[in-house]
C-alpha cells in the first residue's frame, strides 16, 4: 500500500469501528459474555494456525537477528494461549457494568437525575511484540461494550492476525459484527500516524510501549491518549517504622523484579531511622548485586556494607527510572523532606510509605500526588490484577478520566439520564 | 508587553500556580470554606471600587461601539454582584469532596485498595464578556482544592482584576496561597496560546465562549481540554404518548429561552401521533413566531396551521444549532428512526423522548449517544444547577473525563490508595 491507500484503509476500518461501537454499546450482557467465551474455546480449540503464523514470525525474527529475549517475548506458547483463554473465560463471569445508574436523585424541580454508565465508544491500541495482548484488548473491549482498532508490533503480525481471526470468529458466533475488534493488517507505519488523528471515529489512543512511542503518539494525537510515560517510583522509610518490616518491603519493592515501571527505583530513608535500616537493606542489595547510588549521608552508612557497589549520586539518579538492579538512596530530615522529594521528582506513578506513624501516613496518602500512594505495601503492588480490577488495558500516569491501573472502567464514561413525568423549565 | 514578555510572564504564573496548588491539594475544609465565605463579604463590602472598575469598561465598550447586549453583559450590577456572593456562600455550605476514599476493598495478597478523590490541580479558564465567571470559576477552584490560571474577555479586563484583587485577598485571609487563583492581566492574545501549552503546570483548559475560540484552543491545546463546542438537541415525541404533556414539553423545550444551547433544535414526531400532535404544536409556534423547517410530511401538517411560518427543510437543518425561534420538524417511522437520526446530527449534548411506553424509554436512555438523556422532560434541564451540583464550571460535549454539566466532581480525579501492613509481592 503507498501512503494514500493507507490513509484511505485506516479510515475505512475507523468508520467500520464507529458503526459497530453502537452494536456494541446496546448488546446486552449475555451476548458479549457469549462472544468472550466463545473466544475462549476457539483459542484452545485451534493450536495448529496459530502456531504456524507465530512460527512464521519467529523465523522472520530469527533471521533479522532479533535479540533472543525480544524474540521470546513474540512466542505464542501453549501456556500464553491458556492465560488469555483463561483472562476471557475470567472476563465472561465478571459483573456486567455498562448499563449501570447510580446516583439517581430527584431534583427540586422534580426530575430525577442520575448517571449511566456507557462504552467510550471506539479505543485504538497501539502496541509493541508481544500478540497476547491482542487478546487483552480485543476481550476488554468486547466486555466494555467498545469497539477497538488494534495496531500491534510488526514483527508480530501473523500472529496477531490469526488471532484477530479468532475473535472475528467469536463476535459472529455471539451475533456481534466482526468488525467490533479490527486489527491494522499493514505494517506501515503510516497507519499510526492516520488512527490517532481520526477524532470522527476513535475516542481515545491507548499506547503501550517504549517511551519514544509514547511521547510521539502524545505529540501527535488529535484525540485523547491514556498513556503511561514512566515509573519513576519510591519507597520512603519513615520515622518511626518496623525495620525488620522495612527491610522486607524494600527488598521486594526492588529486587522482586527489576524490569516492571512499579519497580521502585528511588529509596529515602528519614535519618532518625537510617544508621540502622540503610545497612540491613544494604546487605541485600549487595548479596543481589543492585547498585546503589546515594547521597553523602546515604554513602558513609553503605559504603561499610562489604560487597556494596556504591556510588555518588548525580541530580540526574533522582529522575532515573532505571528498569535495572540499580536504586538511588537518599537520607532526609523527615516527611516533610520526603514528601517534597517525591512530588519533585517523581513519574506520579507509585510512591509508598513504610511507617508506624498514622498522622504521617495520612499526610502521605494525601500530599503525594501520585497515581498511586501506599502505606506499608511493596510498589510492586500497583497493578490491575493486584488491585482487583480483574483485567487491565495499561496504567496511566495522568490525572486526567483514569489515573494508574486502568480496567473496564476506565473504556467507560458516564452519561446522565433525567427522568421525568413531563417537568418544564420554569 | 512583547511577545517574549508574555510568554514569560504567563510562564511565571504557570509556575506560581503549581505551587500554590499543593497548598490548595492540602487545604483542609475548614480552611477552604473560610475562603468562600470571605470572598462573599468581600464582593458585599466593596461596591464602589468594582463598581469604578466596571465604569472603566463599560465606557471603553460604549466608546467602542459594542452593541448594547454586548454592554449589558458587561455589567457588575448589585444583583450580579450578590448572586455570585451567594454562589460562594452556598459552595462553602456543600459537603467537602476532596480526600474521600472511595471503594476500599481487601485483595486476596491482603492489602486494602481504595480510591481517594484529589483535585486536578492547576485549570486554565478562557471566558468571554461576563466579569462573574471570573468570580464563579474562582470559588470552584477554591472549593475543590485546585489552583486556576483566569483568562477572560478583553472587554472585561478592569472589572476582573478588581475582582481577582478580592478573591487574593480572601484567600490571604484564610492563610491560602493568593496565586491559587490568578488572573492574566494582559489582554494580548499571545497569552492564550502560552497558557494552553505548558502541561507543566496546567492541567486542563476549559475554554467557555464562541465555536470559534473553542475550535482553535482544541486544535492547538497541548493539555485536555474539558469542551462545549455546541447544542443540537432533539425532543422526539413516541408513538405512544401523553400528547397534551408532549405539546407543554415541546413547547417549553423550545420557547422558554432561544439561546441556551440546551434549547431544543430538533423536533422528531412518531408517526402514529403526528397527525395529532403537530397541529397543536404547530399552533403554539406560530403564535410565538418560531419558524418550522420540516420534512414533506410534517410541512404538510403545518402548513395547515393559521399564520405558521413554514419552509422545507434542507439537509443543513438536520445539523443545525440555531440558538433562535427556528426549529426543524421530521416525522420518523418510530424508535429507530428517531434514535438512528439523533445519533447521526445531534451534537451529542442533550436528546429527550417523549414517551408512555417503558420499553421505548429504556432503549433510547440506553442507545442514543448524548451527554444528557432525557424521558418525558424538558431539554432546558441539562444544567449543573438542574442536576444538583450546586455550581457549574461548564458543559462538556467530550466523552473523556466528564460529560454533560461538570461541576466540582469535574475538576477532581481519583487516585488509587493502598493501605498495607507490609504486604510484598509473592
Amino acid at each position: 500500500m503507498n501512503a494514500l491507500n493507507v490513509a484511505e484503509y485506516v479510515h475505512t476500518l475507523g468508520l467500520q469501528a464507529r458503526v459497530a461501537s453502537a452494536r456494541m454499546a446496546s448488546a446486552d450482557a449475555a451476548t458479549k459474555n457469549r462472544a468472550l467465551r466463545a473466544l475462549a474455546r476457539l483459542l484452545r480449540e485451534n493450536p495448529a494456525p496459530l502456531a504456524e503464523a507465530n512460527a512464521r514470525d519467529l523465523a522472520r525474527a530469527e533471521s533479522a537477528g532479533l535479540p533472543p529475549p525480544m524474540v521470546d517475548r513474540l512466542r505464542l506458547t501453549p501456556k500464553v494461549i491458556e492465560t488469555v483463554a483463561q483472562g476471557c473465560d475470567q472476563l465472561a463471569a465478571m459483573p456486567e457494568l455498562i448499563g449501570d445508574i447510580v446516583g439517581l436523585q430527584q431534583q427540586p424541580s422534580g426530575i430525577r437525575v442520575g448517571r449511566m454508565r456507557v462504552p467510550l465508544g471506539v479505543f485504538g491500541m497501539i502496541f509493541e511484540s508481544r500478540p497476547n495482548v491482542t487478546i487483552e484488548a480485543a476481550s476488554l473491549s468486547i466486555k466494555s461494550g467498545n469497539a477497538c482498532i488494534l495496531r500491534g508490533g510488526s514483527e508480530a503480525i501473523e500472529s496477531n492476525k490469526a488471532l484477530a481471526e479468532l475473535v472475528g470468529r467469536a463476535l459472529a458466533e455471539a451475533g456481534l459484527p466482526p468488525e467490533a475488534v479490527q486489527l491494522v493488517a499493514t505494517t506501515d507505519r503510516e497507519a499510526v500516524g492516520q488512527l490517532i488523528a481520526m477524532p470522527e471515529y476513535v475516542d481515545v489512543i491507548i499506547p503501550r510501549g517504549g517511551k519514544g512511542l509514547i511521547e510521539r503518539i502524545s505529540r501527535e494525537a488529535r484525540v485523547p491518549v491514556i498513556k503511561h510515560l514512566d515509573g519513576n517510583c519510591h519507597t520512603y522509610v519513615d520515622d518511626p517504622c518496623d525495620i525488620a518490616m522495612a527491610v522486607a518491603v524494600a527488598d521486594n519493592a526492588k529486587t522482586q523484579k527489576y524490569s516492571p515501571c512499579n519497580a521502585t527505583e528511588g529509596l529515602l530513608v528519614a535519618r532518625g531511622v537510617a544508621a540502622e535500616f540503610l545497612p540491613l537493606i544494604g546487605r541485600i542489595y549487595a548479596d543481589k548485586g543492585v547498585e546503589m547510588r546515594g547521597d553523602a549521608e546515604a554513602l558513609a552508612l553503605l559504603a561499610a556494607v562489604p560487597g556494596a557497589k556504591v556510588q555518588a549520586a548525580t541530580e540526574e539518579d533522582w529522575s532515573e527510572e532505571y528498569l535495572a538492579p540499580v536504586i538511588s538512596v537518599k537520607v532526609v530530615e523527615g516527611l516533610d523532606e520526603a514528601i517534597a522529594h517525591i512530588n519533585r521528582y517523581s513519574s506520579h506513578h507509585t510512591d509508598a510509605i513504610l511507617t508506624r506513624d498514622h498522622m504521617h501516613a495520612q499526610r502521605f496518602l494525601r500530599e503525594v500526588d501520585s497515581a498511586s500512594v501506599m502505606v506499608n505495601a511493596s510498589t510492586r503492588f500497583a497493578d490491575g490484577f493486584e488491585y482487583g480490577l480483574g483485567a487491565e488495558i495499561g496504567i496511566s500516569t495522568d490525572k486526567f478520566h483514569a489515573r494508574g491501573p486502568v480496567g473496564l472502567e476506565g473504556l467507560t464514561s458516564l452519561k446522565w439520564v433525567v427522568l421525568g413525568q413531563g417537568e418544564i423549565r420554569q
